[in-house]
């Protein structure tokens, strides 16, 4: 018997993996949400047919959400998280001492109840005394807020269904007013090779470079996402995350990777010249 | 109708490309030639049914095996194309004033007629005055060779198969051997990510590293490879490929490019820390 998961990156092209099984399957009033077992990339998770993140690939988001602001900002406080139900960017922040408490904001409850089951050494993070989960809209639970975080990490899914506001010019503007004077804001970029996905890309850059006095993008290899190519963005109002960028306090810390380390966080920020042409087009035209 | 045409990455996770038609099926004495029409990569061509390149993705290959070295060997004349019957790397050698000759050996005669019909834009360098192509085994061809090459790029394809003797201890010793003083050898690297590409990716870089004074991996994305990932080896005799790299002088000759930037040269070599770890675990084997 083969079981073959199959994920439509965009109408002509797909990514599938044979599983084993299939662990969970549910729908909340969101989502329908998917756990299956497989051998290549061990238990994944797949929200309305699209996964979000499997064991063996999980180190390389969380990890360049996470420590790419927290290399480049002198001193992290209060972080936002938006989306990150699973607790895999609530998990790699926690590593730094210097951490006084995380906002989680998740809409879904059903989402981080399968998580906490399933993926219980992402989740662990969701328990410790520093973390606050709120069950809310992201964009709604912004709006209150005013120079409260150091950093917002925007782990929501995609820029569509329930989760588009969290795309919208509205929300990189709530996101600035809720950030600190020399607050960082990153967000899941999407990927640049599709032309589907292409313009995705370029509307979420129109938007951050237009709310944010600093604005660049920078990228990983993440094997399950569409192309296996994806990108990151850095909007900031005070530090550069080249130029403020300070690797050896960071690696005084001794944070143990498997993805992320000083020398690529500068790599990171190079990229393919088909990739600076779309974002240097959007720029010019503000 | 739907007809999709898939290729197993691992025996676990495949990609599949929705097809138009096929445009072309035959078999030489070395292996079963392919060729598909697609929506999303326009057309591709299948070697025993893996994507060797394709019309939306090939970019990416040509730019990152012929600029990273051409930026760094300060006077390059005479290079050898080890397979690349296709043409992608000659057209993209082509454009450097500085090149005397081009030698490509390349065992099938069928691949190279199927690509002149149905690539004639990435074969039109093989008419060059400068490109001279032999039909011979490549580590034949090499091992009467000696100080004879400012750069090898090895185009071949898998370490499997007819292709296996370029992938030997022999053929880095020959390709040290036909190089001058101070030439550099390119060569695919495969992908790090699953396990089964990770073996040969720790054999191949033991062997560069053994036979060349100088051996760094570099990096670029790929949609079509397995998990999106690629790496490549840049063996050499002399140049280091960052320390020696002269960007100004590349900018000058003012080429351009989809992917290659002198800025993402730099970033290629910078790689994630699990590619590092299993590079440097096979440089202490040694």
């Amino acid at each position: 018997m083969e079981i073959w998961f199959s994920e439509l990156h965009t109408d002509n092209v797909k990514l599938s993996v044979r599983i084993d099984r299939q662990i969970f399957s549910g729908a909340s009033e969101y989502q329908r949400i998917d756990v299956f077992e497989s051998e290549e990339f061990g238990k994944f998770i797949a929200l309305d047919g699209a996964i979000v993140f499997s064991e063996k690939d999980e180190f390389i988001y969380d990890e360049m959400v996470t420590h790419v602001p927290m290399a480049v900002h002198p001193d992290v406080k209060d972080v936002l998280i938006i989306g990150g139900g699973d607790g895999g960017v609530a998990k790699e922040l926690l590593r730094y001492p210097g951490i006084r408490s995380i906002d989680l904001v998740e809409t879904d409850r059903l989402f981080v109840k399968v998580c906490k089951e399933i993926f219980p050494r992402l989740s662990a993070g969701l328990k410790d005394e520093r973390v606050r989960v709120y069950y809310d809209d992201g964009l709604r639970f912004l709006r209150s807020k005013c120079e409260v975080y150091d950093l917002i990490i925007n782990d929501s899914t995609d820029p569509f269904g329930y989760t588009e506001g969290l795309f919208t010019k509205e929300f990189y503007g709530s996101c600035y007013k809720a950030l600190r004077k020399d607050g960082i804001m990153v967000y899941q970029h999407g990927s640049p090779f599709y032309s589907e996905d292409e313009m995705a890309c370029r509307s979420m850059h129109r938007k951050a470079y237009r709310s944010f006095p600093i604005s660049r993008v920078y990228q990983a290899h993440i094997p399950t996402c569409a192309s296996g190519y994806w990108l990151f963005g850095f909007a900031s109002k005070k530090y550069h995350p080249v130029t403020d960028f300070k690797p050896e306090k960071w690696n005084r810390l001794e944070i143990d990777t498997k993805y992320y380390t000083t020398n690529l966080h500068m790599g990171a920020f190079m990229l393919p010249r088909y990739v600076e042409a779309l974002l240097e087009e959007e720029e010019e035209r503000i």
